[in-house]
């Protein structure tokens, strides 16, 4: 079926999503830098893979794919990689996890959005920084919350990694770089530590590419 | 395994999408509104059912679920309502339709957000209108293109409506609630129109409740 392309921003939660389920996964693929910050993502030719102009866009079986939960959820049904557990009810429970970070804190904190909010606001880097803090910092409490029962385990779900954590670990690499204090989440930082031992996890870590 | 209740709150566009999918469901269930005007949904009796705050919640099946998209997911699971399609590619693609939606439009466009939004811009009714029409309106025109080929039929995707659509339709609603212009969207105003003549959306459709 060709060879796997994934489009991707080196600093994107989303991309970094897609890279650690494509570790996990264990094909090769092949990475092309789509740069945000020189706004690459709205030219013409990234427009034509993804209308929403968003990264990532994945390339797989004859398909080009958008949006990186579906595209999980894809490679989950292909290629039976246990993002999901096997029961409904733990299935909903990953889901709802891995929504609770990927709906209600990743996009509001996406560049876009934080550039119209200090568009409106005037706002340099405090308001960017207060934004960031607030968001995130709720999101993560509430998270937290939802760990706090006994299927959780070394992971978000039981002690595998699922789809949970692999929306889990590029929020907390967010949740640093914002000076996100953590402290009163220790579920998640010990979560987190559990993720970044894996080699897939470990791999997909942000580093800035040259060519990006 | 008990009644099925649906916390609820009428104009909540979460609550709105599990309303459309009870309704195909076709099994009887009991609405519980939370009123997020009067902020019920940030007190204890709210937050011990999800510590997001968030509306809707559903009890079945002896479990309390979260987040709507997931719900969905687990009641088409649980009782194979077809809200997605069964080839993989399909399902991936009525997924990324989804959550284009549910991820990239909706929660920008939440209470919590645009209120941050109105604090630090010291804003009022024009602040709030331009934030919705600009996030509503190039979210829906991404989604537009994306509609944009042969899969697409009276519905987002093929000619039986699917998780895709039950998120558009209540997107829709806020879209016109807020004066946005959908003129250069034909596409989404054609499968709009089909959704609106089906019982289980037409039943669905925000009404105040005078209890909530």
């Amino acid at each position: 079926m060709g060879e796997i392309v994934l489009y991707d921003y080196w600093r994107s939660s989303a991309s970094y999503r897609l890279r650690i389920a494509l570790g996990m996964l264990g094909e090769p693929y092949r990475k092309v830098p789509v740069n945000l910050l020189a706004m690459d993502h709205k030219r013409p030719e990234h427009l034509a893979r993804n209308p929403q102009g968003l990264v990532p866009v994945l390339e797989i079986d004859g398909q080009r794919l958008t949006q990186s939960l579906a595209i999980i959820e894809y490679l989950d049904e292909t290629r039976g990689v246990g993002f999901l557990p096997e029961d409904a009810v733990g299935r909903q429970r990953v889901r709802a996890l891995s929504h609770s970070i990927a709906m209600e804190i990743h996009p509001i904190c996406n560049l876009s959005v934080v550039g119209e909010v200090l568009a409106l606001t005037r706002g340099g880097d405090a308001v960017r920084l207060g934004w960031m803090k607030k968001f995130i910092g709720a999101g993560l409490a509430a998270l937290e919350v939802m760990l706090d029962e006994p299927r959780t385990g070394r992971f978000c779900h039981g002690d595998r990694p699922t789809m949970a954590d692999i929306c889990l670990m590029p929020q907390v690499y967010n949740a640093n770089r914002w000076g996100v204090d953590l402290d009163r989440c220790p579920r998640i930082l010990a979560i987190a530590e559990h993720c970044a031992a894996l080699p897939a996890f470990a791999a997909a870590y942000p580093r800035e590419e040259l060519s990006g």
